[in-house]
């Protein structure tokens, strides 16, 4: 093969007769492609989806399993809290701006109770247990989490409702939903084909998209899907020029994937004229401990904070990464640190312990009086229970006292456990730009139109985000619109 | 016009007879499409220019005119400044970088002397005389100023040498680099062809580049080139389209530009499978003046320092706007107010003036104490001539004495003029990301390969620019990297 044609379209009349043919192609059964092949399924159309490895589940089968949701879910209910979609939607609209896409959250918000039920329909049980601790991944199998609702700004955006959503799954829980809706998918009729990567689509002469062309095994195999092909391919955070190229934030660091995210979608859609939008945004994940980080603080190396340490722990990844460089240290002290859950500390390894701040911000080569000045400040104000720099709750705010350690995040803490996939120690994410889609979907052009026979959905597509991300919006918005560009495919 | 087609290619047979027939085809009248031309000419290639715009020149045009160019220029010779390509390459990666382009900067410093031996050719003077205040644009006619290479951490990574060199004209320099060139090209026999909006690529049937289709006044008119076609459209700040989708930081603020820079090349050479790179990357301007911040301080909301002041006003901007929101104060004192010059001071006004830090910082909404906290410690250091925090040079360091004057970067001065083209009030730039180009300008496609006969440079491709940016580096890199795009499409 040409490689000038590595992902170039195939033209009908090149490939002669197809190997196969059906009514929706889904390639990629991660989240999305299942979401995508159940509901063409329900919608009466015959689905194949194809799969690079050798079984399906993809990254989102590695994931911790969060799913966003809310509303007035059953389990939100039962935990004692009072939901809406309009609430959700004045979270999600400022915790994942700005500039994120407005008509998806919308539709998110409104569909996300009956969304919940589409999980428990296909076997997916989450356990009407909240816990209340800031954590990455909590070490019980409670249902419900916070995830930054409860933390300034977004306190005051909406009234702060839980809307973290675990299935009940032993730590990681992206197995079971994969798990669940592979075996949905298989009883609805839905078949798959392992080890086959899909590398062009294949235009008719309208230059509609009709196929794909795939190889398994070494041998070219050729589909023509009669009503649609459905792009779920994943991210890009495999690829390490493209991540180069579009957002070399992650270069170098953890790949929240199960390794094969290398954008095979992304550039199949883009040989053909589709447009992409925020190839730059990213997840991002700093391996620090939540609850210690709320305890202590979070400063940069001149000993300045820079955010309260009670958002969502992304958040404060990205005000790290992005913002101080990466190079930040977890501060906090003897009490603090005696009061996390055993199971929060296994593994952490302070670098630094002192009596004093001023030993303390001398061994970190920080300026003198840099650290003292910042921990004086806050002592001060903590107590009265306030933090009129950050507004940090006062549920955290104590006086700091020594001895103190300090921890560098890129090498203090173990992996990250996360909703995308995988895990990764310091700095950890995946890529969240993709194949700009309607909210159906549906792939659209350079020039703004809809190219026919073409839905993307999950990290192949631009999602619901701007620059912000919350855990829980990648199985989440992967699931949902997936469901979505499904149920048009089936009708195109 | 199909609107699906709008900017999708046209393949040969689609064409018919050409209207015009050529060996080399420059689409944009800007910087790098005159450097283009005039290497093509030069090479004995016959050249049409295609320009939207009623005559040539661009945003380039419209520009302050500096030109980041060094390694021991006459002009830097004259001051008494000993430069090299080397010392050049040790700043130019450490400021545009992260993620620079190594390959072209390293050219790009190796030529930098020729370069500027080839403006002086083409009848562009630089007055020998440097000037040492920190400025977006010195009010003097002076040839050399300092782009940021004294500032800390960069005086450490090379030897300090001032390299921006300002062309002999009154206030914006733009124009008469285009003047010069412009003319220079029709005297070479390059013809130009305004009022004329190229919009698709003509494909043959290897799918190599071999012409373009363009409206002019409301007709289309075809080109043929024989050897090739070079994009030099701009980049895309006028598209608040493309913004959005790539690079939503400018998106409704002031565009550094002519008012023509909408992408159009990139989405040509986008709907023929080219690869982009960066498109998220912008050139940042904040109108402050920048004497002023060196002489006192830039904080965030919260009282915080957060860069030395001395930096480049380009970095300082970047800081402010990417990383503390663009919310940010200027703060001066009386004594260094007054001894700014008289021009640095036309139009500023300053919003808050007070006796005491504490009534300003009450005014301002910060924390108790925050703005007190910072400028004591400011000042206990100034006054031995250091800053351990952020290491501005001690030329500006001076303890802090009431009364203060707070000025927020958004309303208080007048608009920024800078070398891309235009000006700005509050936040302004451009566009840095576009066509992946190799060093010589070919456009590369999604698969890595050359795209036969298309090449690009200027803000339409992809410069030497990685996370960092540099006045003089976009009419920089525009004409040196259009200099060799002209050359191998010559020689194509």
């Amino acid at each position: 093969m040409d490689k000038r044609r590595g992902s170039a379209p195939a033209h009908v009349d090149e490939v002669g007769s197809f190997d196969h043919e059906v009514d929706v192609l889904v390639v990629g059964f991660g989240c999305a492609g299942a979401a995508a092949a159940l509901e063409a399924a329900a919608a009466g159309s015959e689905v194949i989806v194809l799969e690079r490895a050798s079984g399906p589940g993809g990254s989102s089968a590695m994931s911790g399993g969060e799913l966003y949701l809310g509303g007035g879910t059953p389990v939100q209910q039962a935990c004692g809290f009072e939901d809406s979609a309009e609430n959700m939607y004045a979270y999600l609209s400022a915790a994942l701006g700005p500039n994120a896409d407005d008509a998806k959250i919308r539709l998110y918000c409104e569909g996300s109770a009956e969304h919940f039920d589409w999980f428990t329909k296909h076997g997916i049980t989450f356990n009407p247990g909240m816990y209340e601790s800031p954590s990455w991944m909590p070490p019980t199998r409670d249902g419900l989490m916070w995830l930054g609702e409860n933390a300034w700004p977004y306190n005051e955006v909406a009234r702060a409702v839980p809307r973290g959503h675990r299935p009940d799954a032993e730590s990681f829980g992206g197995w079971l939903i994969m798990e669940r809706l592979v075996a949905a998918a298989g009883d609805a009729g839905v078949q798959t084909h392992t080890d086959t990567l899909a590398s062009r689509l294949v235009l008719d002469e309208t230059g509609a998209v009709i196929g794909v062309i795939a190889r398994k095994f070494g041998k070219q195999v050729s589909y023509r899907a009669r009503k649609a092909v459905v792009l779920t391919t994943g991210g890009f955070v495999d690829n390490e020029e493209m991540l180069l190229a579009h957002a070399p934030v992650l270069s170098g660091h953890g790949k929240v994937s199960d390794g094969l995210d290398d954008g095979s979608g992304i550039t199949m859609g883009l040989a053909i004229g589709a447009a992409v939008r925020r190839m730059s945004n990213t997840q991002i994940a700093l391996s620090v401990v939540p609850g210690m980080i709320c305890r202590g603080m979070l400063v940069n190396t001149l000993g300045q904070r820079f955010i309260n340490e009670d958002v969502y722990p992304g958040l404060a990844s990205v005000a790290a990464v992005r913002h101080q460089e990466g190079r930040c240290w977890v501060i906090i002290d003897q009490q603090g640190f005696e009061e996390m859950p055993e199971a929060d500390r296994w593994g952490v390894r302070p670098s630094h312990v002192c009596e004093s701040v001023a030993e303390l911000e001398q061994e970190l080569g920080m300026p003198a009086g840099a650290l003292e000045t910042t921990i004086a400040t806050y002592n001060e104000h903590a107590a009265n229970g306030e933090d009129p720099y950050f507004h940090k709750s006062s549920t955290w705010l104590r006086p700091l006292e020594g001895p103190f350690a300090a921890m560098d995040p890129s090498t203090a803490f173990p992996a990250v456990v996360g909703e995308g996939g995988g895990s990764g120690h310091g700095i950890s994410g995946f890529t969240l730009g993709g194949l700009h889609t309607t909210v159906d979907g549906e792939v659209v052009d350079l020039a703004g139109d809809v190219i026919p026979g073409l839905y993307a959905a999950g990290r192949a597509s631009a999602g619901m985000h701007g620059d912000g991300y919350i855990s829980g919006t990648s199985l989440g918005d992967g699931t949902f619109f997936g469901r979505r560009a499904g149920r048009a495919a089936a009708a195109h």
